[in-house]
């Protein structure tokens, strides 16, 4: 593998998700394969789970791993093409990539989108011009549209829960204070499109995701509906796509409660504001898998990592 | 070990101490003891000496560290029971404990106190709650009202500099012009009682400690009685406990001179303000040992960590 | 070497260069030289490449390097002798120095100057008081006046892509639209100075350099002039040194243009403001060498710090 961009890039989810099951049952395995290699972590946004797990990831393949804060240890910089930069942005990307490449032999980079310039964040600037100019692969850790480490962690969460052949999983909108990117639920609706699984979305009208994403998925704009005999309940707030990074509707009548989960297992990529999003005696209980799916983000990120350096 | 939260953790004060300087002799003795471990270490205030002491000393055990800057890099966390989270925080810790607990296998905090809510401050709101939270161990590295590390510190670095066998010890209150924690004072009095010294007390009236940490040791108002015969001057400022949290005396009087002094070394934690806390002559005498201090937080903390991974 | 300030630390250039091209070829080759040392790497200012090849450098040669941007991570630092600190500096450098020397085998020190302060730039107050309160080798990371990393890097890069004996370097001015520092043009115009290289400097009349550094380097200041048959240019903003910190000329016609360049090879530091320093055109051209010169800063860190740990 070149680089991991999305979930696009996975060629075979089933045998992604056995080979990181075998990884975390043995994660030093490999730990001479990446050894005296650098990766090089460029954050544009802030990060928890995605900081740690991929350094964790990292050190297990025996690699260096370099974190850095790009707004606040760096210099502002430039994407666009031909500009005069006689403003605040003091390096341009072309250079920016091209000289970390010299320094480290993956880069894995976390941009967020502007959610007001919906052009602007589906060409994923930033990420793909990262690509574009360094001279190394590169490693989506969550973008403008996509979150891919989050999409197979779910994957491979959803596969080492599921107690039936093919489990419904149910992607469900949840209320929150701020606009939120649908960088998550784009992610998990491609992930679940690929694996052998009953999908379901569920938001309120005015909430549908790209339609170029969710495809013939189908969309339940009825949430006690779609809820019907589900395994899997994966819960995330976004922003209106079409009234693009809108908040349209704050309905707490969407939040999640255990009687709404019934037997369904409970998934959220975090943070996840408690008794907004989710009722506390959901999280508190054995129905919620959040701490088991944060714990695969280590696996994922190793995997990416490993099929990136065996390609080397 | 399972957690280093207080000077009460140590179970043997001096087996301690002699077992870090054991270490200091030969710091890299256990470098496989931690070889592929993480720990992880979470700041929500500034630190210099912690922050690099702590980390060399994972080294040393052959640990990986990973340093975070919770509020400049991570989430607002949210500590508060059964809140409906639609304020700044946006994750709450009972996920980020149990998250971080995924990829570290040691969890080291420093959290201040606020110094306005004496309830909050005394019921280590941030660190018990990791502690309550996290499924591995934590390691306290300066909370609301204690700094172990520190206080094991200055006992390994009196008994290094001992020339009695039972040396006379005054922790003096010194002026300030911020309002600081009890933190310090408060474990460094906790180790003196558990050692065979000679330990008094010095403060103005209006700034006695909390009578529960202090117990039955003496306080003297008086600086220069209490400083008679000592051998080691211990000095740091704090802000009242009675009322809590504010600055009563500012007295330069109790700033620590070289004549006060006489032919006691001088201790304090550092950072320290020059001629305000202390003059410069003692600072720059043989006399200050502040330097030697420094460098023992390293065997300190390696000292914890060793005993907790051996507990593993 | 005991420690690396400046261009003058460096006894014969040609030596340090082939040494570093032997370096280059075979990068791990003293990866147990530095094995469980460690690199404090202290920040005061922004930067990019210094923090990541500097990291790449003592990881090549097995060191552990923790890097600290002392502003946000750390306490205020005091440079004043006899201070009385009772303002916003925290810990005095003196101890800072002392106790960062306790913990790293090795100190690696960034600080701008102020451009509004010629005497205390100049007597780099935050470089030579690490260098005077420390007790282990500092390593200069860019300083008031000078950044001889950069320096040795660029001696290395002409080196690599001389084409002639004794080839012309010209090192030119460019417009800019915020002041300054000296420090890049000063270590390029020592290291030039000790070279076997033809080197003529040129700049608009009041932004001449530093004369106790430029010596008898001819300063031309007819850009056209300067530029006849060179080979290489290494372009560079500063601001006024006589009238010390000031923008006098933005003058556009400044600008490194295609044309201009001729057969020369384009250096610079980075980063670098595309179309206000040099046209895209160059950039974009395989006249530019940015990106080898930007490779060759690990190899210029990691000769000095190969250096420094073999005299240790």
């Amino acid at each position: 593998m070149d680089h991991y961009i999305s979930i696009n890039d996975i060629d075979n989810i089933n045998s992604w998700i056995e080979e990181a099951k075998e990884l975390k049952k043995n994660p030093l395995k490999y730990i001479e394969l990446g050894r005296n290699k650098t990766l090089g972590l460029l954050f544009f946004n802030s990060s928890l789970r995605t900081r740690l797990s991929t350094q964790k990831a990292a050190l297990n393949l025996g690699m260096n791993p370099i974190v850095m804060n790009v707004s606040g240890d760096a210099w502002g910089i430039e994407f666009g093409d031909g500009t005069v930069m006689n403003g605040n942005t003091a390096e341009h990307i072309k250079e920016a990539a091209a000289v970390v490449s010299q320094y480290c032999d993956i880069i894995a980079v976390r941009a967020f989108p502007t959610l007001n310039d919906k052009a602007k964040d589906e060409s994923e600037q930033v990420l793909m011009s990262f690509k574009k100019y360094a001279s190394v692969p590169i490693v989506n850790m969550e973008s403008a549209t996509g979150h891919p480490l989050q999409g197979l962690t779910d994957a491979i969460t959803i596969s080492e829960h599921a107690k039936t052949r093919k489990p419904k999983v149910v992607l469900s909108w949840a209320p929150h204070i701020k606009a939120l990117p649908h960088a998550v639920a784009n992610s998990f609706t491609q992930a679940m499109q690929k694996m052998d699984v009953e999908f379901v979305i569920t938001n309120p009208e005015c909430y549908n995701l790209n339609p170029e994403i969710t495809g013939k998925t189908s969309i339940i704009h009825n949430q006690e509906e779609a809820f019907k005999n589900a395994d899997f309940v994966y819960v995330k707030n976004w922003s209106s796509y079409e009234s693009y990074g809108q908040i349209l509707n704050t309905d707490p009548n969407w939040m999640i409660t255990k009687e709404k989960l019934g037997n369904a297992k409970f998934m959220h990529c975090l943070p996840v504001r408690r008794n907004v999003i989710v009722e506390d005696a959901v999280l508190d209980s054995d129905s919620s898998i959040v701490i088991q799916q944060a714990n695969n983000r280590t696996f994922a990120a190793q995997l990416v990592l490993k099929k990136i350096l065996e390609n080397a």
